[in-house]
């Protein structure tokens, strides 16, 4: 199969999640040129357009004057078939966490024939739950356990030049998957949480600890399209009342 | 063969030639410190110690602290078997030119046994031809040729991630998942199926075909026995009647 690298970098969004400092957005576009990635999207930046991000962007202000500014990493992810959460921290989480090398590989991957994103944190509290929980993978950065702190950028860094060697690299084989995108799987779980609501198996005051178990196991599914159909129509049929033929 | 990893990090010395930016050299001791490496040697820094660098360094202080301070590159590599000089540039050289990762093993392998150093030039002209010509080889990270310019602290968090795998290996990442057996899988299928017959949702005459798919997407999740215990929780109860408080 003949994968079209420049496309393939083109459908890598990376987003920055309420970014504290602007010296680091202008850091991160830098370390997304290096590698040929161009589409940066910030979610509520604290200090943007600013001249200290385009000091450290150097060459790079062209990926910051083209960067899209989101009032949410839902909108940010709006058209993605994959979003991949860069998070240090292990907890209880409700995706499953991978290396940043295979990340990088799943990414690119999905990204030569549809829009993915990499996903990062704050500088100081990382990601949230919540934010995670829009994602399908978590990647951790392999490092020092006692010090595993990563500038934000430095991690962006690495994670670009994953990508590259990962698209570079990629001898894809069989018949590359097209997996639903971030709206169709949100629509899938949002039909879900209520018709078991409805039905009584979500406890209402606590409808979400059930839902981000249901989410991880689908999550790594790796849901395509069609699939999110039959599971609508199985959650929609399962509600019925007995079926007489 | 045995190789103490905290050793061979050890042995390990990353040498800014004549950095210029005091920023840069408080971000590449916390970029070594994320990866377990320690040994920083500056060769003639134009502002250093400064409260910049400080700053930059963020918990990694304790690397600036040990900074040793050279008069040249010859003193700052001596007592080392293994010299690698990081260039971004391609030109007429004296020595071979490799990539990052392979370099990272190279000095993984020596470093087990020996000190070894890997090298970086100033922001602005890179390596000397005199510099180079006291390393054994050039490592090069590979990216976009239209702007392959790495900050200097963003280089130096890149090798440092390949020397820190190139030692450690592909560690894996996260708890070891503990998958349902096949017979609580059957059981969870066979369930699924009887109620998706009695909903109408199979064809009778043609059940198998979309529990195929269906037992296609399960699979690819590999499914733990609490996640198969939810679904059938899930499927049991939405086929209740509407359910009342």
């Amino acid at each position: 199969m003949y994968v079209n690298m420049c496309d393939a970098l083109k459908n890598i969004r990376v987003v920055l999640c309420e970014p504290r400092h602007a010296g680091n957005i202008g850091a991160a576009a830098r370390a997304m040129k290096t590698m040929g990635l161009d589409a940066l999207y910030l979610v509520r930046p604290a200090d943007f357009p600013s001249h200290e991000a385009t000091r450290r962007a150097s060459r790079a202000t062209d990926v910051l004057a083209a960067a899209r500014l989101c009032d949410s990493l839902h909108e940010a992810l709006s058209g993605t078939a994959l979003a991949v959460a860069c998070s240090a921290r292990t907890r209880e989480l409700a995706v499953p966490a991978i290396d940043a090398r295979s990340a990088a590989l799943r990414l690119a991957g999905a990204a030569a024939a549809q829009p993915v994103a990499l996903v990062f944190g704050n500088e100081t509290h990382g990601m949230t739950t919540a934010e995670i929980s829009l994602c399908q993978l978590i990647a951790t950065i392999p490092a020092d356990p006692r010090y595993a702190s990563l500038n934000l950028a430095a991690a962006v860094q690495v994670f670009a030049y994953e990508l590259r060697l990962a698209i570079h690299g990629a001898a894809p084989t069989g018949t590359p998957r097209t997996l639903a995108g971030h709206d169709a799987l949100e629509g899938f779980y949002a039909h879900l949480e209520s018709a078991l609501l409805e039905s009584g198996y979500l406890n209402p005051e606590q409808p979400k600890k059930l839902m981000q178990r249901l989410r991880r196991l689908y999550a790594r599914a790796g849901l395509e399209q069609e699939e999110v159909n039959i599971l609508r129509g199985v959650v929609r049929t399962l509600r019925q009342p007995k079926n007489i033929k």
